[in-house]
């Protein structure tokens, strides 16, 4: 399905998603495309255009049901799927994930995490063990995953990206500053480029 | 000028200089709209409209120069401001930025961390002070900043963010996961959803 939706589409689809969630959780049952787009900073057309792209849920008359909206959304995200995961590289950024990110709620399941260095291969951080990183081909040979998350050093990144691919990942979560470029069509790279958004808002900030 | 621009091509400057930057360390010196558009996934008129939007720069015949694209786009992104920040809350997340993150890079210099633990508070991160909360206002007398990089609990933010506004920043950098939805039109904020980015390539894996 994701193949015909542009990606403009796609990175809004979390965005309601998350959006959903907050007015489940105040109680909200019915929302209007025109509210919706309001707080989304869109067009209510845009809204529907939107959600046209998944064959439109509810009647615009009335407004949304939140519930039903947010169930469908969470399920075209896929977010009940929780795909397994693994991350590797158990530095600052590492640890915070494993220690405040929650995984679950965005449809994975963290199953290990991998480093090299011998002073924190063994340990358990948040129910998650750290591996050394020679394991990763027995490990995955156990717990196939789809997902690796990439956490280590940039200069390690190319090979380990590499490496994953011929493993048989779908997908990488890239953490490292390195754009990837990886040839495989059937493997998806997510870049968190930090620099990329301090850079905006450098741009916007500057007269 | 950022008022006339659309958010997707302000989205893609920081892009195209860190492509831009990637050509001049492997001195390269010219480029052809097209190549360029390749590299980024953009089709060649994309590239041209783009900076057009800043006057346009180069001969397309010829290619661009590297060197002097690389600093056209330096200028307008204002990496050569750098603008004073701070971080507040130094978890895991404040402290990867502190130790890994190129602030400078990016158009920034930080000057200061703040948090309200005791066994923190006195010492010093690569060079950055980590100051007591309390004092914020003390420092920002002294220190105008323009910028603060909010790493602490979600809990937290809103409060923290309304302080910021209050004291006069022009730009939050926000790493809390809370929709800040600060009403000030002189202020602004840019997310850091790591939630959004996980969602989005869960949706491109799921079948």
């Amino acid at each position: 399905m994701s193949r015909r939706i542009s990606m403009a589409v796609i990175r809004r689809m979390p965005k309601y998603y998350r959006y959903l969630n907050d007015l489940k959780n105040e109680g909200v049952s019915k929302i209007s495309s025109r509210k919706l787009a309001e707080s989304m900073g869109l067009t209510a057309s845009q809204v529907r255009q939107d959600f046209n792209c998944f064959g439109g849920f509810g009647q615009q008359g009335y407004g949304y049901n939140v519930d039903t909206l947010h169930s469908e959304i969470a399920s075209i995200i896929g977010v009940n799927r929780k795909h397994k995961a693994i991350i590797i590289g158990v530095g600052n950024i590492g640890r915070a994930l494993i220690n405040n990110f929650d995984f679950y709620q965005c449809g994975f399941t963290m199953i290990a995490a991998f480093d090299t260095d011998k002073a924190i291969v063994g340990k358990v951080l948040n129910k998650i063990p750290v591996l050394d990183v020679s394991e990763l081909d027995a490990f995955y040979a156990e717990n196939p995953f789809e997902v690796a998350v990439l956490t280590l050093p940039k200069a390690y990144a190319r090979e380990i990206a590499e490496h994953m691919v011929r493993l048989g990942v779908k997908g990488i979560w890239n953490f490292t500053n390195l754009d990837l470029r990886i040839g495989d069509e059937n493997v998806t790279v997510e870049d968190v480029h930090f620099s990329d958004s301090l850079m905006t808002l450098c741009f916007r900030i500057t007269d």
